[in-house]
């Protein structure tokens, strides 16, 4: 259970950049890394991210190109209090902002189609598949208790503008469901990776990009490859962690 | 323009089968052979191949367990006479059939729910999107003049039984429309492979298989590398070639 006590500052290898966890809550992973690394910022990019946990996405992407704007949304009273402090040490108020709310009620707290840019590392499980968590922060962000895959697509396709783009990571088995929930919102699929474990490997994970409104044409990248050897990153992981 | 002077007969490396092409009109490609060697041939199955073409899948997937039933569908009557002379050619009319008919009006030709398998290696460009050939025997492959991606896919999930599966190949460019065709015609996807020219290369084609009216959890498998240098072939796609 979640206990203040349990807090703690991690640097991000992003120029200084530290960030506040709670080794009794969800903290950020290799794959909030990963979207990090996918989702390009382009100078004056207005970014919205869809359950923003840590903060750690809109860390990331300010370290990516400080010229932009980032809302963090965040259902978790506790984990957007932790993400607010984040940016506050950092000094980076200006730049971002974190806001308490819900996917589902997103027109609450995002103003509709002002984004450039969407992000999203959803919860990955749907209840009923698999043990939930009985810590209530843990269970919101790995399970779908607080809002179902489509929530948080159509969440994106709100918060877009006409041809802003969304960006999200999320397990294999979840393939057509994101794929048919994005195009049945309005966003269009223009770039994929899968990332598997080791070469050669089957994938767990998709990185996947889409745009809203727009017609541009699918491009299917290479896959990113985590581990050289047990417990070995690549070398473009290695590179994807200091910030490329 | 088709010339029936133009025809000619190819081994196939697969224990003596051969097959008649004839070079003003289409003749099959790599696409067919990777299709061929992406789908499981179980013994007894009952197969359709979707717009059969010269009859290359039929002949591959007989090749791969010669205990099973093929029928092909092809709408131009120059091919399908010169898939049904290669099919009698190997002695295999006891196993492979092939039938004149239309995608589009798929239960005059095919029984309604009685295949285990059925594969489709479609035409790729939309018409308004590239050139179409003034061969009406080119462009009936190449381009969909006549019957559209949903069409085919359509026809497959009349034609398979309830945990039929249905394996398919298009370009990268068609990666939604495929996935959400499959998915309203009650085809589940459940595994996927890009094929990349170079390793390291942008994929340039997919081959996906998609279950009927069944859960199976999505298995995304690393690319399938063509060339390991100009014009020479990687280890996997000569043993592709030899039939594995």
């Amino acid at each position: 259970m979640f206990d203040p006590a349990g807090e703690r500052m991690d640097e991000l290898c992003r120029g200084g950049l530290r960030i506040i966890q709670n080794s009794t809550a969800p903290r950020f992973s290799l794959d909030a890394v990963l979207l990090a690394d996918f989702t390009p910022v382009k100078a004056g990019d207005s970014i919205v991210d869809l359950g923003c946990g840590t903060g750690i996405l809109p860390l990331l992407l300010y370290a990516k190109n400080p010229d932009c704007r980032i809302q963090g949304i965040e259902l978790m009273p506790e984990m957007a209090d932790m993400a607010r402090r984040s940016v506050a040490m950092n000094r980076l108020e200006q730049s971002i902002r974190i806001d308490h709310g819900d996917v589902r009620q997103i027109e609450k707290t995002v103003t509709k189609a002002a984004a450039d840019t969407a992000v999203c590392n959803p919860p990955y499980y749907q209840p009923g598949k698999g043990k939930v968590s009985a810590d209530a922060l843990t269970a919101a962000a790995r399970t779908e208790i607080h809002g179902v895959l489509s929530d948080f697509v159509a969440a994106a396709a709100f918060a877009l503008k006409p041809l802003g783009c969304f960006y999200m990571i999320h397990r294999s088995v979840r393939f057509t469901e994101t794929v048919v929930a994005l195009e049945s919102n309005g966003l269009r699929p223009f770039l994929w990776r899968q990332v598997q474990p080791f070469a050669g490997a089957e994938a767990n994970l998709f990185l996947i990009a889409a745009v809203k409104g727009g017609v541009r044409e699918m491009r299917l990248l290479p896959p990113l490859t985590v581990y050289e050897s047990a417990g070995v990153y690549t070398r473009e992981m290695r590179e994807i962690y200091k910030g490329r």
